[in-house]
This record gives C-alpha cells, sequence and structure tokens, in this order.
C-alpha cells in the first residue's frame, strides 16, 4: 500500500484524534490558487457551482430524489439544513440515540429549528425496521406525529459501522409505507461506499436529502455538500444565510472540495486498511479494540486520562470516547509507520 | 363498592374515553360557588393560595425538594413550565419513547423551550436503570449532555403501568449520581399511589418537579398543579405568563381542584376495580386485554374503527390507540353497571 | 349614575391597579353554577359553544374576516393564538413600540414563535398610515417582509387611548393593498366602542384575528376569547394545546364569560365617567392627568414610589407606569364613591 | 488617485450591486496559498490565530471590553454570535428599524435566538439618545426589559451613513448607565473609520461585542470577525458550532483576511472618491443622489426595474434599494473608469 502523502520522520506527530485534523496537500492548495470565484450568495461563483455539479454527479442520477447540491461551511450545517427541508417546528425526526445529530450537534434541532427528536439504543448505531415501526407515529389531533428518519453512516458513535445497503433499501421502502422523508448524515458516506463496493449514487437513491463532508477523510479544508431536491434550493440557500453560512467567493474552497472528491475517493481504503492493522497489533498486545469497518478504532483501556496523556507525550494523539474508551481515526495524514507507531505507544500506555 | 355518584339509566351514555371527560358533581360545582377569589397574578387569590398549600402538603414535606406548589390550567401547562425550570434551550431530557411529553404535547419542548428530547423503546413504559445508564451522556465541548430524566406514572400509553417505588428510588439515585434532575409526569399520579398503596409523600421525595393533574380521574373541571422548590416559584410564574396561563380569578376552579384532593383520591380504587372487572369480563369472552394496573384497558381488536363505531351506536364511547388497539379509561362518571354495559357491547362489537 | 355593584363601606378598599382585579358577582357566579359541562378538548362543552357563538355574534357577521371564535385562558394567549395563526418563524410583525405584546408578553412571540417585532415610537400608542408605509417591508431573498400589523385598541401603555374607527378603516386598507395581516388587540376594546358608539361588529369588519379579553373591565373571573377565520380553528385549537391552554370543563367560566358580554358591556360608561371625574378632581387639585378617553387615568407625580405607599395606607391601591407617572384603572369594584376617596387621597400623598 | 488594481478594458462590466461581489487580489491569493492551517475547532489554526490577534489589535486594546476575537464565514453569523453572548431567549435588543439585523437577517434573531426586537423610525438609520431613552424599559415581573442596544455603523439601508464617534459615546454612556450591552454592526466600520479618520479603537471602546466584514470592501473572499470579551471565547465558539460555523482548516480564509486588515483599510478612502464622484455626476445631470459619506451612493429614478435592466445591458449592474430607489457600492474592484461609465450609464437609463 503506497500513501499520497511523503513518509514523516520517525517520531512524528501522529494524529488519531480524528479525521477532520487533515491539512489540504499541495495538489489541493494549487487547485484553490487556480480556482474563479464569484459572489455566491448572487450564485455567481463558477467554482462552486463546479463543485455542486460534480456531487450531483455522483450521489444524484436517475431514480434519486437528490436534484441539487448546495456547498455549506460544515457537516453540521449540511445536516441542519437538510433535516430542515423536511421537518419544521413541530414536527419529529427519528434516529438511533447516539446519532451524530444529538450528540455533537449542541442540540440544534430542537434549539434553531423546533424539531422534536425521538430515538432507541441501538446496538450498532443502526436503526433496525422493527424498531422504526414501533417508533414511527402517525400524527393526529394532540398527537405528534414522524416526519422523517434520520441515518448515519458510517456511524461515528458506534466506530465507523456500515449500514448494509439493503437494511437502506427496506428503511427507504418503510419511508414510502408511511410518507417519511429520510435523511443521510453521510459526513463519511465515502468510507461506507469504498468499504463495501456500493456505488455512491446507491446511497443517492435512498435519501431525500443527505449531507457529504469534504473536510474529514477526504482532506478539504473546509466544506461540506447537502443534497436535495432542486425545488428545495432557494429555500436552503436562505436557510443556509439565516444561519450565517452565506459565504461570498467560497470558489477557492469549492475547488479543494472537488479536488478531493475527484482524487481522494479510492485512496480511502488506505485508511480502512490502517484502522484494521491499528486494531490487530492492539488485540495482539492483549488489547480490546472493535473490528474496524472503515477508519474508525474504539479501544478500551482501563484509564483513559492516563493513556491518553502518555501516548501524547509519545507525538500519538487520540481521544476519549466515553468511559473506558478511546477512539483513534485513521486519514490521508496517517501513514501505515504512523500506525504502527501508534500501536506500540498505546499497548504501552494501556 | 359502591360509587360516590347514582347509578345511570340502563343505556344512559358510557364514556370510556378518557378520564378528562369527568363532569364536576354537586359538592365540587358547590365549593365553587362559595370560593373566595382575588387576582392570581398578583398572588392574592385565597382559594388558589389554599389549593397549593394542600397540594404541597400531600407531595411535599421532610426529605423533599418540592417547597412550593403553582395552580395551571392544564397538565401539558403543568408538564411544560416543570421541565423548563430545570432545562432550557439546549439542553437535555431523557424519557420513553411512548411518554407524553413527546407523544401529546405537540412537541412544544423541542418548539418552545428548544430542548432536546432523547429516548428509547421500553416495554412498559419505563425506563430501567440500565437503558438509563446508556442514555445519560456528559456534557463537554460539542458534546450535549443529559439535563433530566422524565419519568410518567401511571403511563397513559402503556395502559395505566405504575413504576414500583423502588425502581423510581434507584433512578433517583442514578441521577444524584449524575447530577440530574428528575421530573415526575404524574397527571395520574394519585391512581399510582392508590394502586400500591405509596403515599403520595413517596413519589414527592423522588422528583425535583412533579406534576398532578387535578381534572384527569379526580374529577375537577379544569387545572393541574405543579411542584417544584420554592426558589423556582417566581420564574414559574413568569413562565406561566408567557405561556398564556397567567389567568385571574382562578380561585374558582382552585375550589374544584383542593376539593377533590380532599374527597376523591381514595375513591380511584373503585376506578381500578372497575377497569379489572372489564378486563376480566373482556378476556372471559375471549377478547385480549391487558391485567390493568390502575384505570386504563388496553384492548385488542381485529377493526378498531369498526368496534369502536359499533359501539357508539351503543352508547358505549371508547378510542383507538393504535394498530389494532383500543383503549376504555374508568373514572368518577362511570359505575359497575356502566362498565358491565360496556364490557357487552365491546364482546359484541369485537 | 348607579353601579350594579352594592356601594362599598367608607374606608374599604379602592383597587385601582388594573381591571383585572374584578371579581364576579353574584349574579356571576350564579351564572357559573348552573352551567352545563363537557370537555372542551373535545369540542364537547355545551357552555364554551354559547359564549363563543355570542362573542362571534357580536365581533363577526357581514364583511368580517370572523368566522369562528375560540375561548382561551387568558389575553396573552389570546393574542398569542391569533397572531400566530398568520405568521410563523421569520415572519415579522410591525407594532407601536409600547404595544402589550413588546412591553407584557414576556417575548413570547420572539420566544416561542419564532416572530421577529419592528415598531417604531409613536404618540399615543397608535401608528399612523404614514408610519406604517415606512415600516412595512416585502419581502425578497434575503429581505424580511412584513406580515401581519398588530393594533391595540384600547392602548395600556399609553392610557386607555382609542383608534378612532376611520384610522382603523385606513390602516384596513394599507394592508390589503400590501397583502397584509391585521390583528386587533382588544383587550379592552368593548371600552372602545363604548367610549366611541362605534359597534363592536365594525372592529370585527377591520381584523383577521382579534383578541377580547372578558376579566378586565367586563368582570368575568377567568377568560378572552380569540376571532379568526374558521378554517383556522382547528390549528387554533392545536395551538392552545400546545401552549398548555387545552382546558376540559371550562364551561363554568364560558358561562360568567358569556354573561358578561350580556351584561358588562354598557356599563363601561360608569368606569369612563369615573376615570374622567377621577381625572378631573385631580387636575382641580394641581395635579397633571391626562384626560381620559375610558377608563385608564395617568398621573404625574414627584415620587412615584411615595405616593403608592402613602395612598396604601389610605385603602387606595395605584400603581407605578414608568418614571414619575402612576396609572390608577376604573372597573366594575370601583364606584363614585371609591373614586372620590382616591382621588382625594392621591391629591394629598402626591 | 491610483487604484491597486489594473484599469479594466472599456466596457467591462462595473458590478456596483454591492461591495460584496469583490474577487481577491493576486496578493491575496498568494498570501492565502502559503498559509499554514490546523483545525480551528480544536483551536490549532494558526492563521485563524494570526487574523484574531490582528483584529484584537486594531479593535481592542487599553480601554475596550473587546478582548477576544472569532474568524467566522459571514457578517451574519458574527453579528448573531455576538448579540447572543449578551442577550438570551426572552431578552430584548433595540436599534433602528431599518437596521441589517432586522432587515436582511432571516429574523434570525427571534427564530433561532428567541431575542426581541424593538425599534423605532430614524431619519438615517441612527438611534438618537432621545429615542433610546424613550425605547429602553426596565425589566420587572411581566415586563420585557431592554437588554442590547445595537448600533449599525456604516448603516447600509441609509445608504453608508456615518455615526459622529461623539453620539456613539453619549449612547455608551446611557447603555452604562441603564446596565444595557452595546453591540456595533460593523460590516463596514472600517469604511467609517476612514471616512472620519477616527481610530478603529476608538470604536472598540464603545462596545460589548462588534463584528467585522473582510468580505466586503476590505475584499477578502470569505469572513468575519466577531469581537467580546475574552471570557466569552468558548461560549461563542459552541454558538458558531451549533450554527454550522464550527469549520476546520480555516487558516487559508484567516490568511486572506488578514492581508486585507493589513494593506486595504486605508484605500477604502478611494472607494468613497468614487461613490462622490458617481454621485456628483449623476446630479450633474439632474438625478437625485445623496451626497456620500462613504462608499454606497443612493439614486433616485422612476422605474427602478426600467433603469436597472438598461445598465445591465451596457455591464453596469446596481441593484433596486426600495420604491424609486437604486443602490450603487464602490469597492475594491471599481474604479475611477468603471464610476465614469456607470454615471453616464445610469443617467442615459433613468
Amino acid at each position: 500500500m503506497t500513501s499520497s502523502h511523503s513518509e514523516p520522520e520517525p517520531g512524528a506527530l501522529v494524529d488519531l484524534r480524528s479525521d477532520t485534523v487533515t491539512r489540504p496537500t499541495a495538489a489541493v492548495r494549487a487547485a484553490m490558487f487556480e480556482a474563479e470565484v464569484g459572489d455566491d450568495v448572487y450564485g455567481e461563483d463558477p467554482s462552486v457551482a463546479a463543485l455542486e455539479a460534480r456531487a450531483l454527479e455522483l450521489f444524484g442520477g436517475p431514480g434519486s430524489r437528490l436534484t441539487t447540491a448546495l456547498f455549506v461551511p460544515t457537516g453540521v450545517m449540511a445536516n441542519h439544513i437538510g433535516l430542515r427541508m423536511n421537518a419544521g417546528p413541530g414536527d419529529e425526526v427519528v434516529c438511533d440515540a447516539d446519532a451524530h445529530i444529538v450528540a455533537h450537534e449542541d442540540a440544534n434541532l430542537a434549539w434553531h429549528a423546533g424539531i422534536q427528536t425521538r430515538t432507541t439504543l441501538t446496538e450498532r448505531g443502526q436503526l433496525s425496521v422493527e424498531q422504526l415501526r414501533r417508533l414511527i407515529r402517525a400524527s393526529g389531533p394532540y398527537v405528534v406525529g414522524t416526519k422523517v428518519i434520520e441515518l448515519e453512516n458510517t456511524h461515528n458513535r458506534a466506530g465507523g459501522t456500515v449500514y448494509p445497503i439493503e437494511d437502506l433499501r427496506a428503511i427507504r421502502a418503510l419511508a414510502d409505507e408511511h410518507g417519511l422523508f429520510v435523511h443521510i448524515d453521510g459526513a463519511r458516506l465515502c468510507n461506507a461506499a469504498v468499504a463495501t463496493g456500493t456505488p455512491l449514487a446507491e446511497y443517492g437513491k435512498i435519501a431525500d436529502t443527505l449531507s457529504v463532508c469534504l473536510s474529514k477523510g477526504l482532506g478539504a479544508p473546509v466544506g461540506s455538500v447537502v443534497l436535495m431536491p432542486a425545488e428545495k434550493r432557494e429555500e436552503a440557500k436562505v436557510m443556509r444565510h439565516r444561519l450565517g453560512g452565506g459565504w461570498r467567493q467560497a470558489g477557492l474552497l469549492a475547488a479543494a472540495g472537488k479536488y478531493v472528491l475527484d482524487h481522494h475517493v479510492d485512496r480511502l481504503a488506505e485508511d480502512h486498511a490502517n484502522a484494521k492493522l491499528l486494531a490487530d497489533r492492539l488485540r495482539g498486545n492483549g488489547i480490546r479494540a472493535n473490528v474496524p469497518e472503515t477508519n474508525i478504532v474504539m479501544i478500551e483501556v482501563a484509564d483513559t486520562v492516563k493513556t491518553v496523556t502518555a501516548c501524547r507525550e509519545r507525538n500519538i494523539l487520540i481521544t476519549p470516547a466515553g468511559p473506558g474508551v478511546l477512539r483513534a481515526v485513521t486519514h490521508l495524514d496517517v501513514t501505515e509507520q504512523g500506525v504502527l507507531e501508534a500501536a506500540a505507544a498505546i499497548a504501552d500506555c494501556a
């Protein structure tokens, strides 16, 4: 396996805290430097238009409800706008109890959108059709009905788990049966696609709205894309503006985003291999770890603070993910060599 | 068993749709007619003060955090104010996925209060300590932490189920361990107390805030009480006013509320006996029904619309409660005779 | 002039703080005692239905957009529901900068409804057509447009001032020109009607939604009515429920409300005469006071706290209304004799 | 006067719609290309840190409450976060009735923050101390009190008007007298400073929170800075994240922002001269126009749609700003030559 980056010096920092820490490569910077720009609030930025067209090519297409894409500053905003295109104040979204939208988006659905979340505990961050049948409620006088099913793929807090595409299709059928919308939080959807060999467009057929993050494993500096039916585009742009996301000459960032969609998707397989390598090595050293489905390794240790601190002294950065659990995430800026160093350090410090 | 009401004519309406339909008895009306009143926004209504003092006597006392009571128009407002005294925009309340606050309060926690709800599916509407341990999350930077545990006792949609007091105490201990607040939706808490012989004050020791409805089985025409620490009283009054609950000469209603707290609690045992009678008769006729713990009977029928309609023609009112399920609720205005008529009608029409 | 109440003892309390402090008369209590009731959430309370029909008779009729009335606990809730029937999150309501809805309703339009208020300072609490032309804004991309004009008649903080009906008609025409809705906060609209001899139905022709309070000068213990187009009724009932106003056997209160609409409107003229008498006497004693248009007297004194305290010792209750200004409000429970005593006390204590 | 840009071809596009349309110069792009970056959510982006430090140098300093700066995607987000640091749900902000925050920020203060806005019509977009004395209200039980005074300098919709620094100091004194916060919407504050020769730090002494836009006349592609007391920084970062502004490797944009703060402030004088030139020429042709105080020209024409359309055909872009009024804004990408062409075109097409 060869990385698209040169190998770092031994002892250099190995940052496994998140795949959000990736830095733009020279090629990404070059793409940005040459980008043409315009005022994106006026819809006049050609580089933004090119990125949005490319995202639509990948995730939309025949059989898809996704007919427009909108470039926004973050994955949080992409999810937020996507969900608000199909739910408003007084409506209900059902999702897993550990979904990113209820754990890490600062309760913005309730606070800013007046949307009620209803959840259930699940095994792998994945809602089954049976659980959904129990959760979904028809609306009536003085009864709050369900409006949207939200699915996170891959699932962050569950450790990068991947929904089988058949399960997603079954949930889509259930949604159709009940007249519900489906939003996919696809911050790491490219990881799911690469891990399972599922074409991106297959996911696009499941969702009414879908978010994809460009600045996690893909390695763009800033930005996410939210896809939706074209008739929602103007409303979504106003919502983006209302949130403070109506940026101006965003084309420089969009050029980076397009570059990584063009060049950094397939290489996610390297990150997955690195994650497996890390987990294997740890288990080989008697440390309990998940069998990573994608790029996230969940590691059980006795004292998370102690291990994190000791690793930091050895230039290995990892984060606590709950009581007795650490999280390590592989990405563009982490090499096989770095993973081996990290495995050794964690094993020593656990 | 004797009812406090005279027996109705055979064939008179038997209204089992809800215990909210009770009409004030002559004694309740008399209490209202004689009540002294004042402007309750100014805190000058003596009858309101007397009701609030009586509620505090019953649910507060030594070992309780509940040191003031506030009279409000409805149970929905009582829950809403109670929860908002301990949670605000951006905070999280955890509860059962079928709780009244997420099913029947019009998503007002999200819409009006910006409060995120997180839930899990349960068996009897009751959260276990184990489930709560998984649901509760500590707050951190960009992590929404849990603030309040909400418990519904008895549980409406689960069919009037009662939390064992030991379970409530274990949840209180868990809340203390994590620094969380506990709100009890006690719309039918008197039913739980009567069914289990638990003194009302024992429930008062569990909760930081607690709502009790006076106009369900207890039979007052209008009103609920929400109890809380006294230092929250002024804030709660402003919240009541903000919601449009700052009524003026509410003493007439409060006098009714006090009367039913004084005279209609113990007689809830009659309603429970009637519910058991109804369920027994139905099962005796081959119809599946729950074993009622309090005053709610859940009845399985093939075609809910057909059975409801046919019963209505026989002056028996019941309501659908989900696919293939009817709900019948016994109360002050339902006699043993009425229950027997209802059982016969449902059996004929199922 | 004769009051419908017997004369109080000399030296008895004269409560001029607000017309909200009125207590139900014996006749009102009798009307309540005899009222038939039902569950108002189910729409089954005959006394509520009778009150709503009566309100519609008075304020609706040919040429009016008001085709249904809804009984709610307070004037705050009546305004809130009325405004939310025509404006939602992200919409704008324009009103006077001292309107009750921005001064005394706890910012609930912003907090609970997400509605933006935009105002201007005015002379008598009244918006002119010219001011409105400057305030009203057409909506556009990234431009918040105006949705509703809110008018308060009589105007509380301006001292019970009355909009000339011609001015209201001109504002209605302006609203039609711009496709806007008009909400009238008619908490004291009967005072305006009696003061000017304008039939209530004339005001009903101006408004898309209109609130009327039954528990201020009219003397019902609790409740207001909000009128609107009939097609909004179900949405308004859900909103009432969401706010915690879905009361049950509200018919007892509704019977009181209907009684006062039938019997206490014309007698508001007594309150107006009493207000004029109070202001005249004060001016005769060298104290600056407004020329009351209805039942509110604004009194200038050097030290409001001192005067309020000293008056209280003489059993005269008045309230501060701003720096150097007191407010006295006449109502059903204030007699000519009481007014004379109040005038003397205020003059002594100013 | 020489522009920092090379002269465009005759007949090239002259875009006077807004100063948001500026495109990054070669020097700005070079600054971006070389920027070091990191994960800004983790606070690890050195270029963001450098920009924030530079902004603090300019607007903070001795006597200022502004002790930290935060880089955010837009001016809308900068205002929104700034205001929410000092006001929350149920609080009131007073401002001019034509302020950007009530006209062009999509009612986000009401919808997302639950903040009530109260305004008055003004002459030049500027609140006088006298008007503020009438608007400001002390809070009390059931009385919404004022919390924040918001000032816009320069004022967009009023045509780039500048607050005299003495007026701002008088308003600051008034705010202190009443215990209120002051937020300055300084999207174009550098224009005000350059037009009046007031040091930027003098404005910093007025405000509790202050926003400055880098992508209007200053010419950065994306971004604004909001300044506040340092103890608010963590809360502000969470709010930014909640809104969807928690971007990652934002340093590339920050480097552009720092460059324009270093190099493009003084040159705003060119834009002001160009605006004056445009207005003079128009008046010379008998067209009514304001006397621009900064870079905004307000032009009265009979038919705005006709003039805008006709100008567009001559490659001159301007926008309607209300009935009978056009707006033209000069900026970094508009040369003297362009202005002369625009003046001629508008005169021909008016």
